[in-house]
Formats: C-alpha cells, sequence, structure tokens
C-alpha cells in the first residue's frame, strides 16, 4: 500500500459555502414543518453546527433565515421552468410541470405553509418573492408562446391558470397527492389549452395562438 | 301647520347598533386603504364617536376591528352566492358572478389587500375568515349542480376554477377594471364550462354534469 495524505478531519468553509449549508438545512425543515415550528436550533442542529454561527450569518434571526431559504427555494423553483425553445408546445409545458410538481412533492409543507398565507412569517416581502416566481412562470409561458407584447386578455388568462396550477399544487397535497403526479400534469396542460380556447373566442391574438397550438402537434 | 313632536338631537343605540356602526366605518374606511393605513382614530372620526368608545367596543384594538370588519365582509359576500335553485344552470352562475363583481368593485383596495396577503393585519385567523367564503363558494356550486357527493376531481375542478375567478378579480382591479364587469362574467362562465368539459373526459361525475348543463340551455 502507498502512503496516502491524511484526509483533514476539519476543513474550514467558505464564507459561501457556510451560507449555502446553513440555507440547505433550513430549507430541508422549512419544506417538512410550518415556520412557526422551526427553531434556530434546530437548524443549528440539522446544519452540525452551533446556534451563534447561525445567527453570524444571519444576525436578523428566523425570520432572515426564512426569507433567504425562501429566496433560494423560489431560485430552485424559477430553475424548474427553464426548458428548451423546440418541439411541441404542450410536450414542453408538460416537462415543465413535472420539473414543478417533483418540487411541490419535494417540499410539501413548506409550500402549503407559504402559499396557504396567514404564516406568522408571512411578510410583504415574502409575498413579494412569491409574486415574483409567478410571474416568472407568466414569463416563461409566454415566450414559449412566442409572445412578446401580451394583450390584457391573453395576459388574464395566463395569470388565471397560474393560480389555478398553484390551487391544484395545494389541493393534491391535500388529498394525499392524488390523482397521479402523470394524471395531474395531463389534466393541467388540457385545461390550459381549454381557457386558451375559450378566450381565444373574445382575442384575435389567442386566438392566433390556438390555432398554432393546434397545429404543433 | 301642526305641532310636531321635537326630533331627538341624540339617540342611544344599542350595543348591536353601535357595534354595527363602527364595523360600517371600519369597513368602508379598509375598503379603500390598506390595513396598515387605517387608525382608530379614523374609524373613530369616521363613525363620529371619541377614540375610547371604539376602544370600549374593540379591547383588542385595531386587529380586532379589522377581523371584526373582515367577518362582517364575508358575510356579504356570502349573500352574493344566493341564488334560487331554477332555471338555467350558467344564468344562475351569471347573477352570482354580477354580485360577486359587484362587491369587489365596491370593495376595491381592502379586497386586494386582503387577498394579495403579507399585509401586517393577515393572520392565520383572517386567513380562515377567506377560507370560510371559498368553501361556501364551492358548496354553493355543488349544490346548485345538485352534487351531495362531489369526487376528487370535480372537487378540485371548481376550486381551481373559484382560484382562478379571485386572480382574475385581482387583476381586473389592477387593469383599471377593464374588461367591463358583464365581459369579464361572460368569460369567467365560459371557462367554467371549459374546465368541466376538460375534467368530465376523466370522470364520469362530472360527465354527467356536463351533458345536463349543455341540455339546460
Amino acid at each position: 500500500m502507498t502512503p496516502q495524505a491524511p484526509t483533514p478531519a476539519y476543513r474550514r468553509l467558505s464564507v459561501e459555502e457556510r451560507r449555502g449549508q446553513l440555507l440547505d438545512a433550513a430549507l430541508t425543515l422549512f419544506a417538512h414543518r410550518p415556520p412557526e415550528e422551526v427553531s434556530l436550533d434546530d437548524v443549528a442542529e440539522q446544519a452540525g453546527v452551533s446556534r451563534p454561527l447561525v445567527y453570524r450569518y444571519f444576525p436578523g434571526g428566523k425570520q432572515q433565515l426564512y426569507e433567504a431559504a425562501l429566496r433560494s427555494a423560489a431560485d430552485e423553483l424559477r430553475l424548474c421552468f427553464d426548458e428548451a425553445h423546440h418541439g411541441p408546445l404542450t410536450a414542453r409545458l408538460s416537462r415543465a410541470l413535472d420539473r414543478y410538481l417533483a418540487f411541490v412533492d419535494q417540499h410539501d409543507t413548506g409550500f402549503s405553509a407559504l402559499l396557504r398565507g396567514g404564516s406568522v412569517a408571512a411578510t410583504s416581502r415574502t409575498t413579494s418573492i412569491v409574486d415574483g416566481v409567478r410571474r416568472a412562470a407568466a414569463e416563461h409561458i409566454m415566450s414559449h408562446l412566442d409572445v412578446d407584447e401580451p394583450g390584457p386578455r391573453l395576459r388574464m388568462t395566463v395569470r388565471m391558470w397560474i393560480t389555478a396550477v398553484e390551487a391544484a399544487s395545494l389541493i393534491w397535497l391535500d388529498e394525499d397527492k392524488q390523482p397521479p403526479a402523470e394524471e395531474l400534469r395531463d389534466w393541467l396542460v388540457e385545461q390550459f389549452v381549454a381557457v386558451l380556447s375559450v378566450t381565444a373566442k373574445r382575442d384575435p391574438q389567442t386566438e392566433a395562438l390556438v390555432e398554432a397550438l393546434a397545429a404543433d402537434v
């Protein structure tokens, strides 16, 4: 056997690494418990560090840590919407929904606590983080629909569908994740096409999109 | 001229009347300003009473008054859903939506502050008052559809549509109440029929309803 350099028992993490480690620990806890039931002690224990260290990184305490964790979850959620701009549109939407539903599945309790509102940790800042994700979802959809300047009817239709998807996710969590994710995904895509078709009768811009969607199988 | 009894300059209100007067004053203020911008002084001034009197009725201060006003608005909103059980279903839904949109129109700022969440006045109690209204809306719809035991797919569809209507109301307020209420109402009814029709392909209970809806013009 050749001699090996001893593995260091302890490696000093960079500030960014440490911050990331604490956020990961917080996200894991917030994913499955409402914010009011997670203490900084829990976060320190989960990360295997001392409580003062958590405070050094998040001097604002739990609220600051919660908001940072939420921002990090929001970034992760935005990544779900990333989808190449080729292939049939409904297939692209299906793939994005698959990733979104996997996220909901992984973060179940935290996801509901956040969206149900009325949490002790809900503030205008958390609301604006969540609104940012909604806006990002709408922008992704518009870019896949190849629409630069959506008119008010198209915009309203897309935003209503996004809200309906959120509601479906919460109900899905309440109903023990039934129907299975694949069925829910197909159903949501069908609803998207259906509500666009309704709007198409009132709005030429949406009408052109629905024709393109129908041709693009 | 015959002599008349002098009109009393001051009539003592009963406890319930006084409470109602204060709630009306609060609702008027909360309707057009976010809760954080309404003080108890404003409520006293609006009702033409002293600040201590407001405190006597609402010792919990603004939060208690806000929740009581919200409960009273929620009761008013529930009344919008009251609709006789005869005539074509889409016409019944249209009439209920007319009353709902008139309520949204009248309470614009308060309505958005409440539903946008993240308000300083949002608590799990305010959330549960709002959820109660959503549940009442779903129950009304089920009773008009003559469904005693809605299956999970029908329930999810109706709840998604109710959330989409809420989103539409908020966007409508943002967009200076465009399109006109009548057009928005018709569009929402069409969306209701469209999403039920999508669910009908996956759910026999909903399929039977959609057939009944189509026959019931």
